[in-house]
């Protein structure tokens, strides 16, 4: 693939530095490019690779110092955005998958929308219902009532459970696992566990994505329920009747309990905590490993665990690095006070 | 389904203050239940839906203030596990699977009991035995000599290794490892990792419940056991030789790495980890994102990474949040001490 | 299996004490071995059952009290690794699949090797290539132009996505996934997530070892490279971009934020989580659960979150134990102060 650098400015509006004719071979990253290859600085630990990367042209900040002459240069305010989406305008293809596949088995009451591929060994249980153009791979398993969108997108090993609902232009990622039961009983006189029956489903609304390995359980009663927009990172467990709202984004390995509610606009850092029955508000930023005990309403920055706001987490922080110094002060005013009682008794 | 109120109250033991002829169309949540629905009031936080909830009857707590006039009560002192019952007993139904498909491979020496139901593209291996009225779902792959007992369900894409024992009335969800090799390795002289071979199995004994994605590692030599009425929620890791006692609760993404012994009656928050060959006494429970490095051998309550009692574990919690105010005093105290020293110095 | 003693010794380089005619049944551990076993004596908290073993040998320390005289001892510098060597020599045996399944699909465009082992309803999409002797387990997926070395083993379930390499003699544990996409994406003005195309690949060197549903997701560009010998546990996240060295070990439930690279003959326990874009130096060792900020260069012991090197940690872990204590101090300090204050003011 060759393409125009002066198409690349367009659509980036990004103004260049250096050779306006030039055609670029591929996007690359700014220590593995090779010659032809476009790539960006964005970070600055990263700086320390300009000055051997073998890269055509470089997406940077505006007033960038441009010591090499031997690259051209797109100045953008957002480097890493531009680079983003020559990334998506042009390598925008996915896995290869076409047609129905004849070892799928598809029941004979399902609803199978228009140009959907499904691959080898798919099962789509009775009633299932999958719109148009979507694809799911092989040997992944739909169990009855399930409804997929349309544009959407389910890789390998799949195991979506009875009922379940997923939108348009979703995407899930190999093994993952939608609608297994909520982790909820009842304990008898014996203190053994009776299972409650999880007679509940979960709901994927639009142009969701969920990565690989990740469990949602199904609610116990109603729908767990992510909202549009919201982006799950892999291995990321959501226990039932949870709900996520739109435009999150929740990365691996974080755990959310029972019938907790995230607002829009969340972020979430890997392997946080969230226990049960909480509410988080909109806007909500959490560290990795955060451990949330309370509610948060307030949009802001937390961590730790129990997560706490990052001006007071930070001089907790700030204190703990110091606690050898404090100690140190409290034998020194020790020991100033006897001397002060001795002078004082004599 | 329409089930009277009276039924209701006969099963679970409760009174009714309201229209004892009342028939209930469904359970549902309190903030989501429509005409003619069951629901339950437990947790406080939950109490601000009982001026807007549409159900037409609502489970709670002797003496509570019924201020609502057009809702019937069913008074009982535990309204959480009254309503479970009634879960258990009207909607204690599995997802369906009847009889065994023909993509499904048996081998010729397997055992398969009386009424078990196999799903499509199933691999049943050599020497497997399978028993009464047990539902093994779609592409899950059980290798040789694997037992299964009656009443027992496998959900689709789960994977059990060679030798593994499951007992009765076991569940097992989606996309669940059973019996992958433990982490154990010599390291030689060149400081190159040597794989000991895993010989051993897991055993999981009756009514035990296994969620999804959970990886139980068979063990290096003997078995890796999980004892009756256990329950284990989704993305656990249980490593090789691990012995998890009778009744006992691991929650969600908690670790326990290898030889180390759980007791009976024991609760794990989610997250947790456990350091190996640690002895963790009965009736132990642990608070969710706590580490483990020592044997706990006194039932009671432990939190935080090394995991504390609770009541050392608050008093730490207590002082780190009052780490600013000690640092204040400490402050006050080296400027009255230098005034007291300049006082007596004049 | 019967093994002679004599055998043994020569193969581990230990001393016998006592019957050197002895014949072995079979390994065991400590507490489960059976008469006629083979055993070993390493960490202390095992030496409480050294009195009701019914072992007929076991490996010891050299100089170790021989109290029981109807046991034969094998003393040895370390028992764990000449009991190790003992499995290792006689009990390398995989789980069982021959030959290539008449119901595996092998796209025409695939090459296979010599003495491949492809069990049920394996997918081998187009331009793959296997090496010889590798075995792929049932159920399993790999989408097109994925290359499996020579030697190596696919487990149940997993899921390799297109353009993968794994090298000779790699294990993959059951219900992984090699090749999701990594978690990238930029916020539209609308603070919507717009996907970044993941389009380069995972690259799995020589004599790695994957553990069970583990997620090692493809770089955005260029390759998630793990290098060769290193061993991954369970439940193991490792973003886009990541580089693993030689030799590393991590454990069960580790995740590794994206374009951080890892050292050779690292060692993480398990729960830790690694931020995106850090450097960590070989040689390094992270406690369980620690929490990784910042690069780390200088091979050592670490632990915490954030995580410090093992001295400052400790002293901090001290400090804290103590916190009730220095609290105590402060107040007896403010006391003796305003005695003296008193005292003077007189």
């Amino acid at each position: 693939m060759i393409i125009s650098l002066k198409e690349i400015a367009l659509l980036t509006e990004s103004e260049i530095f250096g050779d306006e004719g030039l055609f670029i071979n591929k996007p690359a990253r700014i220590e593995e490019a090779e010659t032809g290859d476009l790539t960006f600085l964005y970070l600055s630990q990263y700086a320390k690779y300009l000055e051997s990367t073998k890269a055509a042209a470089i997406f940077v900040k505006p007033g960038f110092q441009k010591t090499r002459k031997d690259i051209t240069y797109l100045e953008v305010k957002d480097p890493n955005k531009a680079f983003a989406k020559v990334l998506i305008h042009f390598f925008n293809n996915v896995s290869e998958l076409i047609g129905i596949d004849k070892s799928a088995f598809i029941d004979a009451t399902a609803t199978i929308g228009n140009n959907v591929s499904i691959g080898k060994n798919v099962v789509i249980s009775a009633n299932c219902k999958i719109g148009d153009n979507t694809k799911i791979f092989h040997n992944t398993v739909l169990l009855e009532n399930v409804e997929v969108g349309s544009n959407s997108l389910l890789y390998q090993n799949i195991s979506v459970r009875e009922n379940c609902k997923i939108g348009d232009g979703v995407i899930i990622h190999a093994n993952s696992v939608i609608g297994s039961d909520g982790f909820g009983y009842i304990q008898n006189e014996k203190k053994e566990y009776q299972k409650i029956p999880q007679i509940g489903n979960v709901v994927i609304e639009d142009n969701v994505e969920i990565g690989s390995n990740v469990s949602l359980d199904r609610a116990a009663l109603g729908s767990t329920l992510i909202k549009k927009g919201t982006k799950i990172d892999n291995l990321v467990q959501v226990a039932h009747n949870v709900v996520i709202g739109e435009h999150t984004a929740i990365s691996g390995q974080t755990g959310i309990s029972g019938s907790s509610k995230v607002g829009n606009y969340c972020v979430f850092g890997g392997q946080v905590g969230l226990a049960g029955h909480l509410e988080i508000g909109d806007g909500v930023m959490l560290a990795a490993q955060s451990g949330v005990a309370k509610s948060i309403t307030k949009p802001g920055i937390y961590f730790g665990s129990p997560a706490k706001d990052r001006t007071e987490a930070f001089r907790t922080e700030g204190h703990l690095r110091n606690l050898e110094n404090y100690v140190e002060r409290i034998k020194a005013l020790e020991k100033k006070i006897s001397e002060l009682e001795e002078k004082l008794n004599k």
